[in-house]
């Protein structure tokens, strides 16, 4: 099926032609992504071989004033724009879902590459994207939609694409890592932290997002995309976020030795039947001190990523704001704009494995169980067989104090299953005994 | 000049076509790799659109049994290998430059993309190897030959193209490492801990490519090259090992909240003339506790990246080995494979800002001195003027302790030019009251 690979060569425009340019979205990213390609024009024609134009602007409110932007460019007809002939390379720093999704639906048939940062549309509709781009051999980069300038969609695609990816696992929402890393370094609560990032411009005035972890599910959507050649989407990530933390949690960790983490992991998952399947999950969990991740301090964002032959690698920066992420997505129009300019394209979608989604329940991790008990003998047995009869093995069991209301018990669990340990809680829950389970928080990394 | 796109447009074979790949050398790595082509041949063939076959594997010794390998892809003539017909893709894993330097020359003009773990070819011949390249339209790829399976040619070439790279600050150099490491932790000797790395395997029985610095240098000239968009090879950079460094070096380090690392440096800088140039260079060096590459501890590998908009990005994991820089050659593989289905070339040597390599003498950073010297009054002020007058100002000044051979010194500089620190130490080496510099140890990293 040679004649296939006719639609997927694309002749380039040739050296020092000049390439039209539609930005949408003049908000943080898009206005430094603006001044940038003007600050570093003759750079970018140097390593693309031709030049950069931005010959439309496309912004949602006309009548505000945009500094140093030609009126001439604006338009609020982003869809209109992005299908001119003038227009090779589109640009998508708006946000939101519905509406980018069709401009960039439209672009892509329109055979323009498109470079975006908006995680949320990559995670949900990765696929109709890639199919549109694939029918005229635009290319359709995001590097920026994951942890900003810290390359790592790059690397999965392409650097890594001769190993086997085990797992990844990353710090990739900087919001919350500065909120957790606060509550750790100075114990203070969840509350007057996250009033503390709101504060700093860290978190936005509606922090759901952020602290329920919808935007970490986007990522690890794409990461497992990538690192598994799947289709995973937004809605296949099961989603905790941090609210429920509490200082009583963060010196629990402290007392084991760990930290806690809002984490995004991806990893393969061998499903109750025996095949195959992947996981991508989003949760807060314990990461021991000795791990690399839990040096990650304040905002920023690192990815760990375990593959067959490469090791451990970790990639780590600032993962969010104007700067870091129009530097990515400023990467993707040069490599972008090199193809227009010399022919090609870069990889594209590649699902070819096509794993399933893995039940949570198939998922195997261990497990911090914080409860409070009634302090007399015979308790510790009657807990141990709740979970032995599970079988859900304990690797420590730590008391922690006693007073009126009973004693505190903490354990740590080896590998089990999400059903076996939700199972698990359930039988506790029924026990006398128990009066509380606290908070069950996973453990995560070696 | 539109027309003078025409020899870099190369049309695709087709998807489902066959590669033809030649692979040179069996050594470590190259046996990894051609374990990995057969045992990942599915998931290549799905990532790339066509499968890979090895049609020859050229070997210095064919009358070595070659576990695995059809005697009949055997040969001793890469050169003739490289040339034939039904190779597409070279890989290159035979050390060494002059002999792979005329087989890759002959490969690329021959139009076939070429992927090599040379970096001491790289670092030499980069320029000549890219022309040839150029002149077919073929790609050359070196992920591996820097710091292995970690990704940063990859990010350098792509990722951060849209970016201002500042300065490249790297572990680059997995046995130096270990050994630094080992005389921190535990207070060991450089030739005890030399000898230990040997035993383990890390160290070669002749050490000089590691500890006098070479195999640093060649990933200096080619992350210097790739950062700033000009052309740095390895005779370009100022080269120091770590032969030097004692149980006393390691000692001052660590009480000024630091620990010495071999670091390869690529920084932007101005010249004495005020003109723009750029420094590569590799030295031990003191680096704070606090500063990320501290951390990276054994024989880890990191690189950490400074750019305008990213900021500060740290790429880590395993520098060396079979199976890491297999995984970055076959990361390669995949790349270029893609390209001679689908058509299109990758990025290619960038060279256009054409920047002078600075005198090292212009090359400014901090320093820590280590002095024995007179104990009586005024000798400070005799030691202080020695530096005032180069310039040279001083942050701290340390007495450590005192016994019959004198008094013990140490200077920590701000940042003062090579030539002016020179200067000072020859000046400090005449003073009757030094009576002797026992080390000059630059410091950085903030």
């Amino acid at each position: 099926m040679t004649d296939a690979s006719a639609p997927t060569i694309r002749p380039g425009k040739g050296l020092d032609a000049t390439i039209g340019v539609a930005l949408l979205g003049m908000g943080t990213v898009g206005a430094e992504v603006y001044r940038l390609l003007n600050e570093r024009a003759d750079e970018f024609a140097a390593r693309i071989g031709g030049p950069l134009e931005v010959r439309g602007v496309a912004v949602s409110d006309l009548s505000r004033p945009r500094e140093g932007v030609d009126p001439e460019l604006l338009t609020d007809d982003a869809l209109s724009l992005v299908q001119r002939e003038d227009i090779d390379l589109v640009i998508e720093v708006i946000g939101g879902i519905d509406y980018p999704r069709q401009v960039v639906n439209a672009a892509l048939k329109a055979g323009k590459s498109v470079v975006t940062a908006n995680k949320a549309l990559i995670a949900a509709h990765s696929g109709e994207l890639s199919e549109a781009a694939e029918s005229t051999g635009a290319d359709l980069f995001f590097e920026a939609a994951v942890a900003a300038a810290i390359p790592v969609v790059g690397p999965l695609l392409r650097s890594l694409a001769g190993d086997k990816i085990e797992s990844v696992m990353g710090i990739v929402n900087g919001t919350t890592n500065y909120i957790l890393d606060a509550m750790y370094e100075r114990g203070a609560s969840y509350d007057e932290m996250l009033a503390e990032a709101t504060e700093l411009g860290y978190a936005e005035a509606d922090p759901s997002a952020d602290v329920d972890g919808h935007d970490a599910a986007s990522k690890a959507a794409i990461l497992a995309s990538l690192a598994f050649h799947s289709r995973v989407s937004s809605e296949d990530v099961h989603t905790e976020g941090i609210r429920n933390i509490t200082t009583q949690d963060i010196e629990a960790a402290r007392a084991a030795g760990c930290t806690i983490k809002l984490l995004a992991l991806c990893d393969r998952v061998t499903q109750a039947d025996g095949t195959p399947g992947v996981s991508a999950r989003v949760y807060p969990a314990l990461v021991p001190l000795s791990h690399p991740l839990a040096s990650v301090s304040e905002s920023y964002n690192a990815i760990f990523v375990e593959a067959e032959s490469a090791g451990r690698l970790m990639f780590y920066g600032n993962g969010a704001g104007g700067g870091p992420t129009a530097s990515a997505v400023l990467g993707d129009v040069v490599a972008v704009a090199r193809n227009i300019i010399h022919g090609g394209r870069g990889p594209r979608e590649s699902t070819y494995a096509a794993l399933p989604i893995a039940d949570f329940g198939d998922v195997v991790t261990r497990y911090h169980v914080d409860m409070l008990v009634e302090d007399r003998v015979g308790v510790l047995a009657e807990i141990s067989n709740a979970f032995s009869k599970h079988n859900v093995s304990l690797k420590t069991v730590r008391q922690e104090n006693k007073d009126d209301l009973g004693a505190r018990l903490v354990v740590v669990t080896h590998s089990a299953t999400e059903k076996d340990l939700e199972e698990t809680v359930a039988t506790l829950n029924e026990l006398d005994a128990v009066r509380e389970v606290h908070s069950v928080i996973r453990m995560e990394g070696k």
